[in-house]
């Protein structure tokens, strides 16, 4: 039986495009029946002119409102209670779907998944994790990115759980290396949020490798990066920022001389292979972790290949039964200190 | 009369070579008097090594011991006493220079730099300021990336006024743009420290745009960023992360045919240009900002080049009065926080 997952159909800037031939491409090859939520006459047009499509396991599933990029999270979870996000997440609540997708208004995502699912039982704070690509050519991930701020040390602790959890289930990688973002690799190095979760990351039954560094986010010293929810923010921010420069940088270098642009077009393939190594849509977006049901978050210019990632991930995370893992480690860790408490 | 710099003559990974080097090019081409302190025999010999240095406005100033990169920074200060920093750092105090600049250990050196010198009246934490170029080809400061953690709101005021001070006199803007670091450009995002230190920012008398983001580090939208030094040293180490990964990747995807092998040859000079406008040792080093004296923190990866850039930014800033600006500035914001206190 094909896995089921909701999709957000209304979420990219591009809507409902990329989201149907994404819905497409992943009912096709990954065994994956999509139910597109969104506005149904918009959805039925945009799906008729696929007609390769009509024989492919994709449902259409009504909602009559669209959270809007600018819509303030709080008050568009509350006051559209039938846009495609809200309906989308119910899906997952009522069973009716084993996961959801959205590329809409990341806040208003997190804030609709934490009423809508509920979180899980030792979760304080669900947490967004990025995925990203290394120098090696592994993955890695940071938790959080979510705008979760003035964390206090146990939040970065469940962080690190959930974060584990999912790059071991996802990654396939027994024992990946859990890093605890800093400003210096010495367990003195710090400040007061960070020298409270070192310990009790250290305490933890992962594979925690310590303090890492803003420079060990991208040459794959950790598999999965705990922090501040504000902390990666800026951490995600300033890299996009620097890629996007260097970028433009190098652009405006090889304009200068004639050589340089019989060099560029020679240099083009590698130029895109380059610009693949960098995309991140390969990692079809950010798993909200913490929330009871498998949710992916992808960004508002996701393109087709973007969205057909991310529901083939939350469909990996629904068959590997992510919540389910991290409600159990949370459990025993919980379970473990009450021993340890007591004795 | 050529401005006085005490230069720590034993700070790079290759010192004394770099620091002679780039002292014979500020003396000659900058008018400045360089002092060079270190261990005597040593400065010597190797100053003697250029012999069209003899007619040049340089000194050496005897000090036996070195901080080295893995001391601790207050057992470098109490132990340390008679090390190059200290020295040079005694210099500037005694007024026997007008400004000092080290490529040792940062660390180190902005503790020796508060023992020894002073911070200015009204500086509760001095900051060092992080200076790098933007996409529009102009300069940007961050400040605090001296790992200044756990800062209250107060403090990323006093960074506020002290880079806006640095910023309008070394780069002559005469009303800098000053952003705040922040997760979102609205004034309702960010953590507790931004929230109220958004609200101190917007009292001051300078150009305050608001919130700024991670991306907004390189794009040339503010002039000054403002920042806790957790956050802005996982931001500085995140960009040289990023920039490392992108060259790696280029160079590898660059690698793989041979019509971009030829393609790279002939864009070669464009990757030299890319490489320099890339190049931090322009801008000289990190100022520390709010200590009573001119004071640079270079690298210790620096080049002669910019052990000569920081040289003659000491100076600059010795001849703009960098640290009586300062001091009057936070004077001036003290008066009149007390009248409309009592108003």
């Amino acid at each position: 039986m094909p896995t089921v997952i909701a999709l957000d159909a209304m979420g990219t800037d591009r809507a409902p495009k990329p989201e149907i031939e994404g819905a497409i491409q992943a009912a096709r090859h990954d065994d994956i029946h999509v139910l597109l939520v969104g506005r149904e006459a918009q959805l039925q047009e945009e799906l008729a002119s696929h007609p390769a499509a009509a024989d492919l396991p994709i449902s259409i599933i009504n909602a009559t409102e669209v959270v809007g990029m600018r819509d303030k999270a709080a008050q568009a979870m509350r006051a559209k209670r039938d846009s495609s996000m809200r309906v989308g997440l119910r899906l997952v609540r009522e069973r009716r779907a084993d996961g959801f997708v959205t590329a809409g208004n990341t806040g208003a995502a997190m804030a609709t998944a934490k009423v809508a699912l509920g979180t899980l039982p030792g979760v304080d704070r669900p947490g967004l994790a990025a995925v990203f690509p290394t120098a090696t050519g592994s993955a890695a991930i940071m938790i959080d990115v979510g705008a979760n701020v003035d964390c206090k040390p146990h939040n970065l602790e469940q962080f690190a759980v959930m974060g584990e959890v999912y790059f071991r289930s996802i990654f396939s990688k027994p024992r990946p290396r859990v890093g605890l973002l800093s400003i210096g690799e010495e367990e003195t190095k710090g400040n007061e949020l960070t020298f409270q979760a070192f310990h009790l990351l250290k305490a933890l039954p992962i594979n925690f490798v310590g303090n890492v560094e803003g420079r060990d986010l991208y040459n794959g010293n950790a598999d999965v990066i705990v922090c501040d929810g504000f902390v990666g923010n800026v951490a995600l921010k300033v890299s996009e920022g620097v890629a996007q420069t260097v970028r433009y940088m190098l652009k405006e270098s090889l304009k200068s001389t004639i050589a340089s642009q019989v060099g560029s077009l020679l240099a083009r393939n590698a130029f895109k292979a380059f610009k693949r190594r960098l995309d991140y849509s390969e990692y079809g977006g950010a798993p909200l972790l913490g929330v009871k049901g498998a949710c992916i978050v992808c960004h508002g210019s996701s393109n087709a290949n973007a969205i057909k990632n991310a529901l083939r991930v939350a469909a990996e995370c629904a068959r590997a039964g992510i919540t389910r893992k991290i409600e159990h480690e949370l459990a025993q860790i919980r379970h473990h200190a009450v021993l340890t408490h007591t004795t």
